[in-house]
């Protein structure tokens, strides 16, 4: 099998996403806006427009607001929040509001506004409606989201003076994507986005997320945009929630799941085009394993990609509960990053996965290689070359015929230097 | 409330346990053998014989090899095992059994004989024949325990070799036990011996385990003999099992457990003294925790020793759940490693654990002082100071009367370069 993760089939009348996050990220290299030639990005879809600005948040200066509005003619929304029972303000704030319509996502980077009590939430709700004053709409029209460091409070004159020069420069250019997907990033390196182009209707994306990543049911900051025209939200809801199981449910960089995450898709059928509705829930499906797999390659400190795939478990639930336990198995991922087929930490970790297996008859391979068969060394086992940015490691539990992958990273020095040396 | 872990009261007749492992250890040392000048070891009750050899199992040529006989009269025993699904060769033999009474343990580091299949358990079943044969004992009578590299077959020549030379060297005497400690070690740093005085009889201890380090039930290998006259195995069984619980199997250094844990006790009552019950038990509990105190030390790579207390919890078993998910955190352990009082971390983790709380009334205190109060920062709290080498966390979740204690330590540099740049 091949050792890069894969994208899965798709229709074929689907153009195809933007190709994967280039090969691992130059750490330390400035963000590369260059990614792609054809243009990527929120405001591909037509009756999108979208702005950012530096509002003095980031103490580099960076540009750290973005707002992305959508001008209609339909408002259907769909959103997926974190597991996570300690939710920032801005997370609650559009859980509440989250009723099927949003016309404006505002989105601040460099300060969580987590864990600030009743000022937090007073924060949220004032940017909330701060925006849909300017935008001349509903409060409750308005998704908030914040990322960032965990408990100080939002410096909101900067803020109410951010969101003035967002509603000023609202712009359906594709550049304008591309500044906002650069303001919404924290220790990110690079900004991710993405693109599907149906017949006469897209969908576009950006996200971000590097660290505190095991997402549940949602990731970090990603937003879609859709100018397909769907019958209601409920279609919306249903492709969204279907795509983050298998995708950004399925990133495991260091088992840590923010108080942040959300992920929200705008659908405006602006192109008057209703998409097919398996086509539509596959390419939303597809764009969001797109951003997924950006994320991974932009981890704090990775320097392999790793993909674990699970089967013969007795359920896929239980296959992906298994695969998660290695992937964040910290004995396994420093292997990973020195390049070392110690199959037995894999043993040793899945060994503890609460799943059903058959402890005599597990078997792994490391890049299509077996190195462990029926639970016992294979010949040659410590010699697989693992030296590649790619590791793929399967695991076969023996017992069913549940299946699911699993993306992770490795463990490494730099890790450990970025989530050390500094808050974040 | 003091920053070092504390030793839990015992009955005021107890003589004590031996200090704690000396302040971090320091990495690229020689074993320390000096840590205590009161005898210490498995050699201290009366009616215990060891001996430790160099076999040739270790690439270093390190002793390697250790037998502990128990000269009887009586022969109680008890046992705690690995929880991992995936079990060596010489747990599943021991396992077998288990009834209640072993005569000798016989141990080699450098191989766990693990994921060996058929040949593993022949292999394990072979060296508790040939030490039976010789001590002219039965096999049954046997424990076998094997540590270090998972997946490679025993060198079962150089094996038989070595049970010859330790039958023929067994000794009473205190630096046996220190020979013995040193044999069972694998990347551990110093040896780890612990001793009970109580009034006519005695309990020692030795102990190994510096990674693969999230015990359950029971915690790598560690051996405790005593001479104290017991009624019956029962209560060695009740004593061991319940040490383990609050001791060994909260320590958590990186989340993953190993194939070969295991725990054994032998009660020879050669001292002729029953011992109240009550103190036995606790006893018992003492030496585990200090020996579970020097493993802590040894981690893998620990440059802090981090006690994390949770209370308010609905259960007591909740908060050990609540205090582990925290402990295995790793965001929150390299901001440990950084001294970094970054509290975001710790209410980001708490909030995905599978217990019940209230989030918006969680409290968190860092070496004894509150920053964050209601799920909101406390004034200060950047500025707490974390430089020392033991940090104290506190989590209160503000609903109950739950409490529990969960030892971990810091995600170094050392601990990635450790588990990367060799198998292990």
């Amino acid at each position: 099998m091949s050792s890069t993760p894969s994208t899965p089939e798709v229709h074929s009348h689907g153009a195809g996403v933007n190709a994967h996050a280039k090969a691992l990220i130059d750490h330390g290299s400035a963000p590369d806006n260059t990614r792609s030639e054809a243009p990527v990005g929120v405001t591909v879809p037509k009756g999108f427009r979208v702005a950012s600005t530096r509002a003095g948040i980031k103490p580099s200066g960076n540009p750290d607001m973005a707002l992305l509005v959508n001008d209609g003619p339909d408002f259907h929304a769909a959103a997926m929040f974190t597991r996570n029972k300690v939710t920032a303000s801005p997370v609650r704030y559009t859980q509440k509001h989250n009723d099927g319509q949003f016309k404006a996502v505002i989105v601040n980077a460099g300060n969580a506004n987590a864990c600030n009590g009743a000022q937090g939430d007073s924060d949220a709700a004032q940017m909330a409606t701060e925006t849909a004053e300017a935008l001349d709409v509903e409060p409750e029209n308005i998704a908030v989201c914040s990322t960032g460091l965990i408990g100080d409070l939002l410096p909101m004159a900067k803020v109410s003076k951010g969101i003035t020069d967002l509603v000023g420069n609202l712009s359906a250019e594709v550049a304008a994507g591309q500044g906002a997907a650069e303001a919404i990033m924290t220790t990110d390196l690079v900004t991710k986005q993405s693109v599907y182009h149906g017949d006469g209707w897209s969908i576009g994306a950006m996200g971000k997320g590097v660290g505190m990543m095991a997402p549940s049911l949602a990731t970090m900051l990603v937003f879609l945009t859709t100018d397909a025209k769907l019958s209601s939200a409920t279609i919306a809801q249903q492709a969204l929630g279907g795509a983050t199981a298998t995708t950004f449910d399925c990133i495991d960089v260091d088992g840590s799941t923010s108080t942040n995450d959300t992920v929200i898709l705008m659908a405006n059928g602006a192109s008057g085009v209703t998409p097919d509705e398996e086509e539509f829930i596959a390419a939303i499906h597809q764009v969001c394993l797109d951003i997924a797999m950006q994320l991974q390659a932009d981890a704090e400190g990775v320097t392999k990609r790793v993909t674990i795939t699970v089967t013969g478990a007795a359920s896929d639930a239980e296959a992906k509960e298994a695969a998660r336990v290695v992937g964040r198995d910290n004995l396994f991922k420093c292997a990973m990053f020195g390049s070392d087929p110690n199959w037995g930490r894999v043993l040793a970790a899945v060994g503890m996965a609460p799943v059903d297996m058959d402890p005599g008859a597990i078997t792994v391979s490391f890049n299509g290689q077996p190195v462990c068969v029926n639970s016992t060394g294979a010949p040659g086992a410590r010699e697989v070359d693992l030296s590649g940015a790619d590791i793929a490691v399967q695991i076969d539990l023996g017992i069913g015929e549940g299946t699911a992958t699993v993306w992770t990273t490795d463990l490494s020095h730099s890790y450990v230097e970025i989530n050390s040396a500094y808050s974040s």
